[in-house]
């Protein structure tokens, strides 16, 4: 599927969060014109930037018309619902309430901690989490270890973590279990079934987007 | 609607997750059967609860196949597809954007920073929020009051948080606003519109759900 010119992706190829989106649109096999903003380079907080997405994070998607839709997981919605095929967020009442269900808790449980060892205790963030509370990273870092056990049993039963079919919730969990090294958190030993589902979400030609 | 008597929510009056879903039906127009957990008791880390949801957190719905669903938002979701009207979470690809961008910048930007104030510096939450870390509450405050800032500049242009419909971006942030009362964050001088926008949705009947 291609798209009008003016349509853009603000994106950054090393934070997790563009991550999810770039997924998601390789998944669904659209492509769209994309700018990079280096947030090393706190391109993220220029004035143009600014003006774009007054919350100073990324992504953000620009339409024809102008309107500008920013945070990722609205970003994926919108395009699940022009192109609805394959569904990524679930098909009928009762998918679509356990993937919002498994991704939610995907990214409370585990993404949101795994983020905040990160923010709140890597040297190179403390210009960006200001002020860093590297107690509440130490809070936080065994939270994330407990949800990757509790899905370890969850894989035991199903190919994925929302059920029988790929969706949002893996792309969520796999992010933020590649997301661990950089936060400098340890996989536990064992987990096989972490492990084997691993493997296979990252065999996918989206994981590479 | 009515609905099957083996459905049923688990609901806690007192919290404002569950709130957020009892808000949506009543929007909805939707009736089901609830069971009060009270987590004063510390009801929802009993055995019997752990088993309809481990991550021993408020609200829960179970279906009448023995389905769980869990996360507030989830639960909404599986009712929006079930029963479309009033759409709560918009309708076409860019306003469904929207609802779901602004429902996630006030609940990343604004109620998790309340909550966090309430959580990680309140005495009563010190056997919920294990470790309390008040340096993070305090860190999390000025981000609160940055939000309702933001939003009250946007409100100047519209009627509702995500544009010219009540939708569940309102819920979120009005669930937040009222949640600050017990985090003990004072709402900010001016803000004419958010004071305007608050009264309005505080007046529908859904509000006292």
């Amino acid at each position: 599927m291609g798209w009008d010119a003016k349509m853009k992706l603000y994106d950054t190829k090393t934070a997790p969060n563009p991550r999810r989106t770039r997924i998601f649109l390789a998944e669904k096999g659209i492509s769209v014109p994309t700018e990079q903003v280096d947030m090393t380079a706190f391109q993220h907080r220029s004035p143009e930037y600014t003006a774009i997405n007054p919350f100073q994070r990324m992504p953000a998607l620009v339409l024809d018309d102008g309107t500008v839709i920013t945070e990722s997981m609205a970003i994926c919605r919108y395009f699940e619902a022009l192109q609805p095929e394959p569904a990524l967020f679930g098909q009928g009442a009762r998918e679509i309430g356990l993937v919002e269900m498994w991704n939610r808790r995907a990214e409370i449980n585990f993404f949101a901690n795994v983020a905040a060892v990160f923010r709140h205790l890597h040297p190179a963030m403390k210009d960006y989490e200001i002020p860093q509370v590297p107690a509440y990273a130490e809070a936080m870092r065994p939270k994330a270890i407990w949800f990757l056990e509790l899905i370890d049993k969850e894989l035991g039963s199903r190919e994925f973590i929302a059920g029988e079919r790929y969706s949002v919730a893996d792309i969520t969990t796999m992010v933020a279990v590649d997301f661990m090294k950089p936060s400098r958190i340890a996989m536990p030993e064992g987990l096989t079934n972490v492990k084997r589902w691993h493997a296979a979400v990252a065999a996918r030609p989206s994981s590479k987007a």
